[in-house]
């Protein structure tokens, strides 16, 4: 099977017309795009090797989720809505099952959010997917890291930690009862971009990242840009674990700093951490209720730049959380 | 050096305020692209992977030139103004003067279009390089492939067949005096992507292509879009080898046969093959001049289906030409 025989199989979508905001999809030169008018284009992209980014193993459906997924959460940390995305194919060989399955879990997320393919290119090599993907915001009304204040409420949405946690099973560290590894093992592989709570969040949140290198390096980038610090509540953050709450009571867990460790700075989350005013914490409940999304406040910005975390005592903890690349 | 010190010293340019086409550039979760009103935005992908299309002994400087000319030769094939792009880059290791050579080539070609890196991604692996580019063309007016019509001359600019001639040379099958041999190798690896010529030919060329698999190749998908055939003039395509101007009296040349497979299916020549009906000859040589690209008429798009080979005398080609993929 040939590049074009294998794109036309496999990426090609009969039957579907040209849309309002892709004109013109594969098949030419460039597609083109045609954005809203007053509006700007959120583009960003992300490349995941085999063997770094996801083991050989991994099911291929999940694998074309997940590929699509980590470029949503990107377009989600700058409340943008998603347009199209182009996509890069590296394969060993054309594996027509493993292809049909990887097309079936990039189509299913890319339609879930109307994001539709509008170009790429295919070629022989070691496995690699590169995706860039195109969304757009209102102009000037985008989510950026560099907008938290003193003051401001720091939030989380959703769960962390858990994808950490199913990767150290994989690599043999931890075991976890099957119950709480499958839990797990889902939010490593099927990852859940907050593509409609980043946008709700516009004109609500200051600053906006998604957690994808770990909660404490990520919360880094914005305070960096932001010219702040911050004060994070372990303990609230750690509640965030969804395998405590899977858990009864406690059974199964690894040791409590492991859990600490998944939460702050295992990465893979694909969740937002963002910044608002205390008193816009009605409207970050009601964006977080319109987009169904949980969300949780896990601290505080300040102006002393610098993370403290402090434990349920609100005593600080040791040194060596402090550092994002713990795991490094 | 980590990811974020890597992106830092080569790929973060300070003291560049952000344009109006790109308000937010690189180091937020998305960069932020601003089409002018009116246009559609044009978006085309690459990927390059080592030992496939390029050698690992290719000097660092030509291949930033190369990954960047390749996707700027898509947005010429549709007319469109370069704006911006995006760069994944799978490194074997964080080679500094590797880099520094590579981002040098990279920027001095975005440099010489207005392009600008709006964000990327960098991740260790086998080196591989996907760039996604973005370009502007007033709404309706891209030039497609779809286009050509029965009557239409069919046009090729510059030069073609040189770059797999320099490739043909580095596989050991051809040997050429140096002096050509040193001018086929920079057409195999300093491309000129015909990014004037493009915009000029918008409202011109009734159909255009970028040839980088081959002008055979290329042309098929022109045709077959378009429902139309063509009958291409090998003799005047045969002129095309720029290493037949250089050779004094054919002296160092290869076999006829060899410069005619490199000029109509050698590829990486990203040269535009292009269309336009015959009363529109003037103003094709007027956009070629403006652009200061030198434009040949190498044969006749016809309505009868399928592709027409004739040499100097006008007559049939034999079969083994007509075949894209004759190097396959």
């Amino acid at each position: 099977m040939g590049e074009f025989e294998l794109i036309d199989r496999f990426f090609l979508r009969r039957g579907r017309p040209p849309s309002a905001q892709v004109p013109l999809g594969v098949g030419d030169d460039c597609a083109l795009l045609a954005p809203s008018p007053g509006h700007e284009l959120a583009v960003s992209c992300d490349m995941l090797l085999e063997g770094r980014h996801f083991l050989s193993t991994v099911d291929p459906e999940r694998l074309g989720h997940k590929a699509l997924a980590v470029n949503l959460s990107d377009l989600a940390a700058c409340g943008a809505r998603p347009l199209a995305f182009t996509l890069a194919l590296a394969l060993p060989a054309a594996d027509e099952p493993w292809l049909a399955a990887f097309a079936r879990g990039l189509f299913a997320l890319a339609d879930a959010h109307g994001c539709e393919l509008a170009g790429g290119d295919t070629t022989r090599g070691p496995l690699a997917i590169c995706i860039t993907v195109f969304g757009e915001v209102p102009r000037g009304q985008a989510l950026l890291r560099s907008g938290a204040r003193a003051g401001d409420d720091l939030w989380a949405s959703g769960t962390l930690g858990d994808a950490r946690l199913a990767l150290e099973v994989f690599r043999g560290k931890v075991s976890l009862p099957p119950s709480l590894f499958e839990a797990a093992r889902e939010r490593l592989e099927r990852p859940t971009p907050r593509v409609a709570l980043g946008q709700a969040l516009r004109g609500v949140a200051s600053a906006a990242i998604d957690v994808s290198d770990g909660l404490l390096g990520d919360l880094g980038h914005v305070l960096r840009r932001s010219g702040a610090g911050a004060t994070l509540d372990t303990s609230a953050t750690l509640e965030l674990l969804a395998a405590r709450r899977h858990a009864a009571g406690g059974e199964g867990l690894p040791d409590a700093r492991l859990q600490l460790d998944c939460v702050l700075a295992g990465g893979d989350d694909y969740e937002l951490v963002f910044t608002a005013p205390p008193d816009r914490r009605a409207a970050v409940q009601a964006a977080a209720a319109a987009s169904a999304t949980p969300v949780s406040r896990i601290g505080r910005i300040e102006a002393e730049p610098g993370l403290r975390l402090l434990d349920a005592d609100g005593r600080a903890l040791p040194g060596q959380y402090r550092s994002w690349d713990h795991f490094a």
